[in-house]
């Protein structure tokens, strides 16, 4: 059970995160599985001997999703030995190999990992070529050959500012389903379909929604003009399946609008094999 | 145990097979650990409807050696059902994600994956950044940054044919210890180093023991000139550690001469990530 923190903070911290989500049942705290939330919490609170440390992820993933950069922000006691730089090193010594800090620094008190988020950068990626045990964990498996042209046109008309119920679910526990993407970008490395979307936030499961739309007009199960439709439909049955969640990467959490707009879409987690 | 083929044998293939080694105990049989060798002639073996089926790899590797395009030959009984292009279909789908069938097509009777070998070429990954979720499974990491340029000095002195007796272990099995390294490529992508080596036969961790070696010039710890005498004492003592077994690809295995000249060193097994 996750315990609550109690102290008077000293300093807070931002810190990002990459993790290989496979063997994790997603970022929350859940009461009957590991995850990656949980993790680092317990290894921060035996860095603090004992004092229970709840830190604040940019937003939930789901199981199976991987992150290149999520983003954390906490807050701990006085403990003067422990400087940023050290526990930054201390982290990476004690988790796991599928959990590394990338960057860890000191924030204001008020900072808030998921309130002051200006947007994020995700990236799905399918494989259309042959099955690699070397890029199996991290790309979707398409057995059909894609037409990344129509996927193009198709993930044309989403970028925008649209209402997006068709891409998502639960969607009542939001005041608007109105989003911004500011950016798709596509790009094949072999055989290797890399999608990158940047906007300022998304709805529960929204790429995967999307994808799962995008994957039925590679294989011409769909057309690029039905997915305007689908949109203005405001209906998730309209839209197709969810794509699973391993090909998921975020890949970045802004906290300023000009590093937003100026994100190189050609960053992917890895590249493609011969 | 490994059971003996008895059958009349009506065809002989030749495949290419990619496997993450990471979870096996090397390509050959062992009475008491998993291997890829096993792994496969079990599934030809029920493809075969029992008939036990024998195959023989291009050499053997260590365990947590992965593979890009290990290469096996092998017999099998009259089964006009199976054609070449439908074992291949099935045993991809019958075998583990972590190991994937490339090519299979049928050869001369004669063919030996091992025995008809020109040439082979390894590619080794060094993670000189940031220790990564991704790639951790693939690369060997470096706490320390290393000197490339000292890296590729040391590496041009191993390039020709040598007796590489200093560059390996168990030599008495063999006739002799004098192999041809024809060409050693070096390139960075990011924070990785891959270092690529092309020649007509490797002995026995051969690899492992000169990156061992090019590790400690990397660091400072041993100078590209002491390459040379490395060399030339033909003494295993002389070199140094043995480099650990995961950042180690068998890349390709040459059949033909001009198939070994044309290898392109760019071919890596996966590129870098941001």
């Amino acid at each position: 059970m996750r315990k609550a923190a109690t102290f008077i903070p000293a300093a807070r911290y931002f810190m990002e995160v990459a993790f290989d989500g496979t063997d994790y049942n997603g970022w929350q705290w859940q009461p009957d599985a590991i995850t990656v939330q949980e993790v680092i919490e317990k290894t921060l609170t035996q860095l603090y001997a004992g004092t229970n440390i709840a830190i604040t992820g940019s937003s939930r993933t789901d199981a199976g999703v991987h992150a290149n950069a999520f983003a954390v922000s906490f807050s701990v006691p006085e403990r003067p030995a422990i400087t940023p730089f050290k526990l930054h090193g201390a982290l990476n010594n004690m988790l796991p190999d599928a959990i590394r800090i990338r960057s860890l620094t000191q924030v204001e008190m008020n900072f808030h990992a998921r309130f002051n988020a200006k947007g994020k950068a995700y990236t799905y990626i399918i494989n259309h070529g042959q099955k690699s045990p070397f890029n199996n964990r991290y790309t979707l498996f398409s057995h059909q050959r894609l037409n990344v042209q129509a996927i193009r046109e198709a993930a044309a008309q989403l970028v925008g500012t649209h209402d997006f119920s068709s891409f998502a679910v639960n969607n009542r526990q939001y005041k608007t389903t109105v989003r911004t993407i500011s950016r798709i970008g596509i790009q094949e490395f072999g055989d290797l379909i890399c999608i990158t979307f940047v906007g300022n936030g998304f709805l529960y499961k929204m790429i995967r929604c999307i994808i799962g739309t995008l994957l039925a007009v590679g294989i011409g199960k769909s057309s690029p003009a039905a997915v305007g439709e689908i949109l203005t439909a405001k209906e998730r049955d309209a839209a197709h399946n969810t794509a699973l969640p391993h090909g998921l990467f975020l890949m970045k959490v802004f906290y300023d609008e000009s590093e937003m707009e100026n994100f190189e879409l050609k960053e992917i987690p890895f590249m493609y094999q011969v």
